[in-house]
């Protein structure tokens, strides 16, 4: 018997109008008024969505494997969400939204320690924020704070011309101090992080930036198996050239505080690296006396099968920093002590996030574990890559590169143009999906997608790839 | 008669115990066993805090004049707050987060208009955000791209060379351009705004920076009316040196693509400067060619008595860009047509806001008009200006130089221990204020804050300053 995980949810695509059909473009007119709304694909009637199907406001019911870019947990309207807020503390705590860095809630250390930290990566500190871009800027301070600590000496003051230099923005107060980050990579869009992100010029064009350094994240071959030596030595070529950059710029005044890296690069092409070149980067960040930040904003939550993706790399010891958002429904980071400021204020801002949001993260790790939903990512995900590997053996002018973990996949068209036909043509068959990087389609459904779904998928994909001219 | 805003609202403070009591420390350690926890004030009970009164965790019940960093608009468990869930749409949307920019709701557009444009300060085009500092930094952002697009030539493709650039952190595609901002002010603490943040050492230290130029911005002599000469020839000065400062950076190669100030500086210490003074600055910007941003995230939503504190200036045009937060609920920032990108993804991000901030926005916005709110905050902050003007009579050793519009009012300590004693003072007499600066006590209650509740204050206000040791 097949497991059904909301109930009432369609079972199938149903398509009654091109997409977008005329009430959604009606509304993007009135939406472009406002503001420029040329990346709007669809308007989503948000009430009668359920489970996996989007409906659409001119009633296209759509198999969502995109969710929201990656932060929908349970589906749409799941039931254990919807009542979250007929609790009356889950309400007037949402409704009185404290600056919980100040006036927090009686409720606030408790439901840290019961939400977050009962899933913690192995780290005993969490802070938590609104968004990843806020996360990652926020980690990143706290690392350029502990290198600076660490280089002035334990439990030194700040002298007066540090705190004299950085009100005007310049050093010894506000240092030379660098992020490495990896080709490729996306962290987020405001300044700091904007800095560490390189995935696409189109989000960083004409956005002063910081001189920091970059290296070249692996790009493998596949399938893996069958070229274990070339990849291997790409991991080699992209951590000697982690090193160099280092040094260069040690010697440049600009050292290297911390280093961020994405378990699976996500926005920029579903691009993967192996255990061992994780294990080997988390080995020169020690080495260097720089961070190290895992950025599992779009990985973590459970869609690779793992709660988070960095726990298949058996790391010797857990990463300094876990940065988390998207299905998480709030943002924040772990993090060791190490990496904690030891003066208030200096990560800190007015909210400090959102207790909204840990009632409604509770309510889906609460359907999550009643669920055994990461066995049903695991078993899925099993089928979906499987499927994957097959279509490129049907289709091997079409796809090639099928990877990832979970059911957090992709595959490779040969062109930009073809991905791109290809998700269009995939929507008009009643099924959301998006790409990443130049090439690649990526897979990012809820973790209550089944097989049964994957059949609804397959049928459809497989149906646009033997109707694409060639 | 008297209205009262809120039924059922405590009529005076009742303290128990020490604050923080046995209750709020017990908390504090378990918080910080999972997070730096010392800028903790006391935790609240919000199902029994009420209107002006938050009730803490060991049962004392207290007036709130700073209302969590200024971000409560129409006090605690609001009924219109806590019934805006009931509603069925409003619910879904909330639980049902999308991606505003690519899957938004049916109701998008609707609410876009009828709630945050029916509000702007003359402002055709709003961009939601969800906080100040992203906010801000999205408003950045905007300036620069319009300054580029502006210097490119109007329907210029990028270059080759920009877009490749751009990848590395380098010019021509990241230009060295900057954002002017001036001393004490507060404009968010990520890395982009932070470097126009110049309020405290604190929220800098350790953390890069950009070199911008910071010029000084006015400091006054009061009572305004019995120093205008002074005062006046301080814009001038300070207006003089925003005028060199911009010269300055372009020969240095860092052109001013924007101007950012706050209305009345907040953080920084409630520092006001002259409609003139405004009305100059935005000359000087649009002379040069660099946007003009108001960051109205602390004085914005009607507490200096307008809605929009600039609207005193009587700009001879709009701000090209206004920014808010806080007691809005929602961030984001109003904005001109030519602040608005012209391709999609620049200004972008994965939620692009929240709506369920905006459904209590609009309950708030209800109950501000019914209860002409407005007019409210202009009676009681009369009366409080007044008392304040009385108290810096009786006490002139004391206290100095009451400033500032509607309810949105400070007054200096005369030493910054003085004013720590007073905010730790008042809190044990069952008053929560919040300090600003060196010196200021900044007053930031909610718009029902009302008469009945300033005489609450200045009972407990001038028994305090009574008691104080010279």
């Amino acid at each position: 018997t097949v497991r059904t995980y909301i109930q009432g949810e369609a079972k199938e695509p149903s398509i009654k109008t091109q997409i977008p059909g005329p009430n959604s473009k009606k509304l993007q007119s009135e939406l472009n008024a406002i503001q420029l709304s040329d990346a709007v694909q669809l308007f989503v009637d948000y009430k009668k969505s359920l489970g996996n199907y989007i409906v659409d406001v001119d009633g296209n019911t759509i198999l969502d494997t995109f969710t929201q870019i990656s932060s929908v947990p349970v589906g749409y309207n799941h039931p254990e969400m919807l009542s979250v807020f007929n609790n009356e503390e889950n309400l007037k705590a949402l409704v009185n939204r404290p600056a919980l860095g100040v006036f927090p809630g009686d409720y606030w250390p408790g439901k840290l320690r019961d939400v977050l930290l009962a899933i913690s990566p192995g780290l005993p500190n969490v802070t938590t924020m609104m968004c990843g871009s806020c996360s990652n800027e926020n980690a990143y301070k706290s690392m350029f704070i502990t290198y600076r600590r660490k280089t002035r000496g334990e439990n030194i003051d700040f002298s007066d011309l540090e705190k004299d230099s950085c009100m005007i923005n310049q050093p010894p107060g506000a240092p030379d101090l660098s992020i490495l980050s990896f080709h490729g990579a996306f962290h987020g869009r405001t300044m700091g992080v904007l800095a560490t992100t390189h995935s696409k010029p189109i989000h960083k064009l004409d956005i002063p930036s910081f001189d920091w350094p970059t290296a070249p994240f692996p790009k493998y071959k596949y399938p893996l198996e069958e070229h274990l030596r070339e990849n291997d030595e790409e991991d080699k070529r992209c951590l000697a050239i982690v090193e160099d950059l280092i040094e260069t710029y040690r010697k440049k005044g600009k050292p290297v505080a911390g280093i961020v890296a994405e378990p699976i690069q996500s926005e920029g092409g579903d691009n993967e690296a192996s255990p061992q070149f994780f294990q080997e980067l988390q080995k020169i960040a020690k080495k260097n006396g720089a961070g190290f930040l895992m950025d599992e904003v779009q990985t973590g939550c459970g869609a690779t099968g793992k709660f988070w993706a960095h726990e298949y790399f058996n790391l010797e010891s857990p990463p300094d920093i876990v940065t988390f958002s998207k299905k998480m429904l709030i943002g924040g980071f772990y993090h060791n002590v190490d990496m904690r400021p030891q003066q208030p204020y200096r990560v800190f801002n007015t909210w400090m996030g959102d207790p909204g949001k840990i009632f409604l993260l509770e309510a889906s790790l609460k359907v999550i574990k009643q669920n055994n939903l990461l066995e049903n990512v695991n078993k899925v995900g099993h089928k979906l890559k499987k499927g994957l590997i097959q279509l490129e053996g049907e289709f091997p002018e079409l796809l090639n590169s099928t990877r990832g973990r979970g059911t957090f996949l992709a595959i490779n068209a040969a062109s930009p143009n073809l991905r791109d036909s290809i998700i269009a043509k995939m929507k008009q068959k009643g099924v959301l999906m998006g790409g990443c990087g130049d090439l690649a389609l990526r897979l990012r459904p809820a973790l209550i997608f089944q097989e049964k779904h994957a059949d609804v998928f397959f049928e459809r994909f497989r149906n646009v790839l033997q109707n694409i001219d060639k």
